[in-house]
């Protein structure tokens, strides 16, 4: 049996059809052009569908389910997306509109759910049945599994850990509070971060990189530039890997899950990155006495989106 | 059918029969004189036991189990206190012990894990699946129930909540950190910062209170002089619910439970405390359109932790 699973974020809607082991056999994509009404949206998505359906000599009838992961906050029960900065969505009944294009089971999560449950199902925490994914991008995703599912709370909103302290009033966080885990160790946080001390000094071999065009920084940049000795560089991705690891170290305290997985193109940098961060991690866990949780980085990368919602229905 | 319930502290050992709906049904206790070898205490445990069962005019076979809750880290599975501070434990294989004297199953837990299953079950989340109890006192204990079991991560040591930070390279903690939640919101974190403030400037009207004795400062000192109007109580009173609440909003952005159960003597404050920090966190809290978690103060007191044992064996 197969799984289709789609990814619909704020600039592409991407759709796979997976296996019942998690693997992606065929995926495709569409632009979402977000600001568009959700039936526009939804109607592509079920015309993609049955595209690739199609397109891999496949039948609706061989499909057992359809995932949908989509950011923001979402009522898997009712198959509703409550609320999505990202796309425009309020109380938009995306299961129901789905399913007058295509009659199949249609689950909806949170994209960062579908991450770590696909991580979970066939990437980095494979074999696990606890599985926590924090992805670091923009902003900080997160995903807890627990027995091998999804956890989200009474009401389908946990996991935020992002939007955990760090620093009690300190940087401000989109969510409107000061000191979130997100505004120090995003992506983001990691970029501007670098663009403030540049401005506080210029003396770095970053201003040569990016030729003094503050808008070409980008999270590589600060680890590039402290593999070649810069003290700024040095200075930042010290401090990025300091908040990076307290935040783990929060999340392995709260959760101990048997794998933490990592995700976003900060992890590109693999040992680099892992080998400071276990080293604080294991400096600030609370419990030393019992086996650890295991840090690693994420396996499936843009795919995790497809994979997890596919994996919604299984 | 009836259950035994232990709470082995660092003080006391306290045992109650406990029905199946985690009703207390008769209890007694014991001082644990924590220097003792291990053997001797769990032979008092059974002893006392025993008493306890036939002062109630029941025997042995009326009994499913006997739970047991100790402060540290526990493998449940192997019925093992791996490592307690409080009362000196290491690698102490307590089921196998209390087997020697009664041959029931015996459970044996984290003491903040059992008194967050007792709220669950009959205290201030009865009805719930799931919550998080919260328990201020000398540290900040916390345990994390979901689908009705107490959630303990993939080794047992999971809802370390009091340290997840607060304020990262803030105040320094018991567990070596600086900056956890505990550093700032436990109960002993309150008389700290209240003699602290009374170093620093002594015309407050707890002085008068405490006779100049700064030992005589207890949590509820500081909330007696903000009641009064005097300005450095107010001032830690409002910086404690500050801490606490920021705390709580990262509990419920990452559990996101049913119920969030707090206790401990601070709690006896009520809707004095409850309030104030009510409307921190609904303002702080990352998700507002969703059904939210409601706090609550605890119900079951000083007997969650040998109920919550007790409820181990259900």
């Amino acid at each position: 049996m197969l799984y289709l699973g789609i990814d619909l974020g704020g600039t592409n809607i991407a759709i796979g059809l997976v296996d019942d082991k998690g693997k992606l056999i065929s995926k495709d994509s569409i632009p979402t052009n977000k600001d568009r009404d959700y039936t526009e949206i939804v109607k592509d998505m079920a015309d993609l569908s049955i595209y690739i359906i199609k397109r891999n000599s496949y039948e609706l009838k061989d499909i057992k389910s359809i995932g949908i992961g989509c950011p923001g906050t979402i009522d898997s029960e009712k198959g509703i997306v409550i609320y999505s900065n990202n796309i425009k969505f309020n109380n938009v009944p995306i299961r129901s509109e789905m399913q007058k294009y295509i009659d199949l089971p249609v689950f909806i999560e949170n994209d960062a759910n579908c991450a770590a449950l696909a991580e979970s199902v066939s990437g980095a925490a494979k074999g696990t049945t606890n599985s926590v994914t924090i992805t670091l991008g923009t902003g900080i995703g997160s995903g807890v599994i627990i027995d091998n599912k999804i956890y989200s709370g009474f009401n389908n909103a946990a996991s935020e850990l992002g939007h955990t302290t760090l620093i009690l009033g300190g940087k401000e966080c989109t969510c409107g509070r000061g000191g979130c885990w997100e505004a120090y160790a995003s992506a983001t946080a990691l970029i501007r971060a670098t663009q403030d001390a540049l401005r506080e000094n210029s003396n770095s071999v970053i201003n040569k990189m990016i030729k003094g065009d503050m808008e070409k920084i980008d999270a590589k940049i600060p680890f590039d530039a402290a593999k070649q000795g810069d003290k700024i560089g040095s200075m930042l991705i010290d401090k990025y890997i300091e908040y990076l690891s307290a935040g783990l170290t929060n999340v392995i305290n709260a959760f101990q899950p048997e794998v933490l997985v990592i995700g976003g193109g900060v992890c590109n940098q693999g040992e680099y990155l892992l080998e400071p961060v276990n080293k604080l991690v294991k400096q600030n866990m609370f419990c030393k006495e019992v086996r650890q949780t295991e840090i690693k980085v994420a396996k499936l990368g843009n795919d995790a989106g497809i994979v997890g919602a596919a994996m919604l229905g299984k």
